[in-house]
């Protein structure tokens, strides 16, 4: 299998890719093949020691700024790393997709150069979160922040597909984000949802608040972009922002920082566990094509994390499966 | 002044209730009437010692249960607590109303019985929220899940009124809170949201992303009550998940135990920081009284704060200020 890698994508590109593709060279079966400006590939490449018969480079002279305008950017750069790089998935040589970079532009130019699948009309990013019981899978985390109740139901469908198959839980629950747990709650979009998910989803266990999110409740949390993308920024505000309070206050008494001291290791490792390199990356569902969006701060683990997963699905076959689902419904 | 408190409001009530106002009467000015189920409430006052000349009871034989619908409450119990409790600040002689009872009823009976303040369209929750500079005030926390812009930017002039009068900030900013900084993110009923604030707030300091909600960025947080829940909640929800992990990774480390054992007066500080029940109360803004909603967990101490936080808004007049700075914009 072959997973192409934009080296221009991240706020620490192109070091932090190319040292994350080297340790999945390392480690994982895949062969690689980087994209972006070649004479900054090959410059890093030096660096290291590789089997270079597994490494291709393919050039892509222009690179997708991180804060550049999505569609903007595609008609502007028709040579980014971003767009060459998701139109190597309509050949047969390349299974999937992986960049660190502007998130907007990599899902419109892959709903655009491949396509949607077979009765899915937009596209979801989802994301994998710790919770008391393990990991949840939450989608929608941003691309389409005005779906129709008709999306979320397809984007739990293939949910239900990405944690059975890439997490390895046998019968996924999935349940609506939502701001009660009664049916009837929330507004007419939220009802609807509602309504077409307990027609078409057996597992799904209904409403979740979302002080449930990280309980584990259910392994499948669903909702549109907008709210996906203020629950996953509130938490990492709230745990930034008490971290610093709690450093402040520490400081304060030496008692509280031998404390701090004494609890350091335990606390490394529950930060370990709910660090988002461990999962590498944010696969995006409903595109005709396997593309994972990492996180723009992405380490060189979690660029070598997202090249597992991505490992994973092309194993698992999620894309032919999560078809199958859809046509089952025949939602659209 | 006088205030009155619903003494069935509150999963703890009346015992609870009633431990908050005898506090009160003890340490802050105001003239309380308890309202309720009388039988109730005076075997309950048998407990403790007070001025009776400035307690009094008034009758209510029916109580809204926690999970009742609200409209349906309202048609069936036209003598509970919430809907007498209420049509009392119609007289003169009545200053504010409390109760940690059904958040829905509460704002039903409000919205029926006072009407809306002239100008104002649609009633909302505010809450005072902890923040790394000292605390910022966001709404709309539920009673509004799909409101219009308009409606943002009513809430909006004032929420900036209450930061201003009763949590003395003196020219408190205002954020829009959004999926991304720039102008022209999110949904479309953000992006007209952005447009009309911008326009009518001097202090408008643009889209706030979820992740500063925490930072004390902007002093008055704006969004949808929908939004708004799901932020509340997950913030509760991880707050308590964190928790949990913590403990259950201490437990299994001696010298984290001694650690967490040596911080806890500091983590207890923090908590004490980030405690609802310091503030007692949220203000629902927009209807022609003075109501607060408290937390249906009180304790004592917060319906002592709620009581605390009705002195002040009943002494800085904000009921007629914000009626002066929805008029001054005209935005019906």
């Amino acid at each position: 299998m072959k997973i192409v890698v934009d080296a221009m994508g991240g706020d620490y590109a192109p070091q932090a890719v190319i040292a994350g593709v080297i340790e999945a060279l390392h480690e994982l079966k895949a062969d690689i093949v980087l994209i972006g400006r070649s004479y900054d590939i090959r410059s890093e490449l030096k660096k290291y020691q590789y089997d270079c018969a597994r490494l291709d480079i393919i050039d892509a002279p222009e690179v997708v700024e991180m804060h550049e305008g999505a569609i903007a950017s595609l008609r502007k750069k028709r040579n980014s790393s971003i767009s060459l790089g998701v139109k190597l998935l309509k050949d047969k040589g390349y299974d999937a997709f992986i960049s660190a970079g502007n998130t907007g532009a990599v899902v419109a130019a892959s709903t655009i150069h491949l396509g949607m699948l077979p009765g899915v009309e937009r596209p979801a990013i989802g994301v994998i979160i710790p919770t008391l019981k393990g990991f949840s899978f939450m989608t929608d985390m941003g691309a389409n922040t005005e779906p129709k109740p008709e999306h979320l139901l397809q984007w739990a469908l293939m949910a239900r597909v990405y944690v059975k198959e890439v997490m390895g839980i046998a019968n996924p629950t999935v349940g609506l984000l939502n701001i009660g747990e009664e049916e009837g709650k929330g507004t007419v979009f939220a009802q609807d949802a509602y309504k077409l998910m307990q027609d078409h989803l057996p597992s799904f266990i209904g409403n979740l608040e979302a002080n449930e999110v990280y309980t584990g409740k259910s392994d499948c949390i669903i909702c549109d972009g907008f709210v996906g993308n203020i629950v996953l920024k509130v938490s990492e505000g709230l745990a930034e922002s008490v971290g610093t309070l709690i450093k402040r206050e520490v400081k304060k008494s030496p008692l509280a920082m031998l404390g701090a001291f004494l609890m350091s290791p335990t606390m490394k490792h529950i930060k370990k566990k709910a660090d988002y390199s461990e999962y590498g990356g944010a696969p995006l569902l409903g595109v005709d094509g396997l593309v994972m969006i990492s996180h723009g701060r992405s380490s060189p683990k979690a660029i070598k994390n997202a090249i597992r997963a991505a490992e994973r699905e092309i194993e698992h076959k999620i894309l032919p499966i999560m078809q199958e689902e859809i046509a089952k419904e025949k939602i659209v």
